[in-house]
């Protein structure tokens, strides 16, 4: 059996390709993973500036062409090669699906916005463990109460994920993660997830819940699902994002990202 | 008489808008200078974009409603208050003005631009001489045979500025500069004009010639004039800039834009 560590991101978009479902964290190790959000033309400006306002949550890594299905940096099919996708009509998520070729309308602008699994492996490699990878879970994530900056027709909150890290670690994890600014870089909020309005951590608004233990603080990233939520905050009538998680592989490598 | 380092920005703008004309390069110190391109609305994706590529030549600081005059980080009046305009037909510059109320369509989006007049107190500072600044002229501009990497409509060649450095300083310069990637950042260059095709540096295409003399290294900066040669290389139906070196002043501080 394949370990999902060891895949090619071009063996990975095969897997998916051929129906495999999963979140992607781990998977591809060393490769740059993605989030998707695809909106009709009219709206590209809209959501490019509000990238460039909120550069934290959405690090614009590659646009598409109108109607494209790749990008320089991802040599798959958008419309099948990742590994789940949600469809918005009128802000509201309508449909997880496997695949969206039936979906893609021909005005649709593919962005690919940076994903903090791209650092996971120097957390790792630094020592500091990454609860979801033990688990073998999808990494939590929360819609929060800070608002980003707006563009046109686009607002939204915030969102991030969550890992819990040991006290003695926290300075290590800040630091390591920093290196990467392009994939969302340091944390937004170390500690009390009511200071990002968060209610319960047992309970993620995408993803599956990751427990704090003793002796652990959470640290929260800000999230490249974040332009999924303005799609919803703002009716946008038609999008196609990625199922959270659920991550576009592309031929780029972790360290493309890294600085210093 | 006023300094016109001393100058606030507000006070900069006033005399601007009373006609002054000068380059800027020394005014108002410890306050931010951008760069101006107004572009039809029809083309703000493709330039933000074409931004978005080339992040070393173009930092947008800023960005404008369709038609508007003033935006957050620029209190005054953009059709009045930068001491000289270029206007552009068709890719061709066809006037340059003292003011632009006139020609300010109602379809324009305002783009605002990082300027590496930005980090020349930092470089005075730290000892590095500015010889522009020394002999109260406009900086020197080229345009390179280097090719930005283009977005829709837009293409064309990376402009650069030079500064001539003692030999002994250069890294310091580098250092220096590189503390402010918002505004260029690092030389892009260093050394012999001939590797970005530049031929002679006593005939810059925009600003004042600036002597490179015994003991001294040319250091080339990425330049926020770069958004108007690709205006002119892509033949845009109508745009209006800056005159190069003629900058917009902030309301902004250079420190905002210090890393490090």
């Amino acid at each position: 059996m394949e370990d999902v560590a060891e895949l090619s991101p071009a063996r990975a978009r095969e897997r998916f390709r051929a129906g495999e479902r999963a979140p992607t964290a781990g998977w591809c190790r060393g490769w740059t993973q993605a989030n998707l959000i695809a909106v009709p033309a009219a709206l590209r400006y809209d959501l490019l500036l509000f990238a460039h306002h909120n550069p934290r949550a959405c690090p614009v890594l590659d646009v598409g062409e109108p109607g494209a299905w790749s990008t320089a940096l991802f040599g798959g099919d958008l419309r099948t090669d990742l590994p789940g996708y949600r469809l918005y009509r009128d802000g509201r998520p309508v449909a997880d699906l496997g695949e969206v070729t039936a979906e893609w309308r021909e005005d649709l602008v593919p962005f690919l916005i940076g994903c903090s699994f791209t650092f996971e492996r120097a957390l790792l490699a630094a020592g500091v463990p990454v609860r979801h990878l033990e688990l073998g879970t999808n990494v939590p994530m929360y819609v929060t109460n800070v608002p980003c900056r707006s563009a046109g027709r686009l607002s939204g909150p915030l969102v991030v994920s969550m890992r819990p890290v040991p006290e003695e670690l926290v300075g290590t994890a800040v630091e390591v993660s920093g290196r990467y600014p392009r994939v969302h870089g340091a944390p937004v909020h170390v500690g009390d997830p009511a200071g990002l309005g968060i209610g319960d951590l047992a309970r993620p608004d995408f993803g599956d819940p990751a427990e704090v233990r003793a002796g652990e603080v959470p640290l929260f990233w800000a999230c490249g699902v974040t332009p999924q939520a303005a799609v919803m905050a703002s009716g946008v009538e038609y999008a196609i994002g990625h199922l959270p998680g659920h991550m576009a592989i592309l031929d780029a490598r972790d360290d493309d990202y890294r600085v210093g």
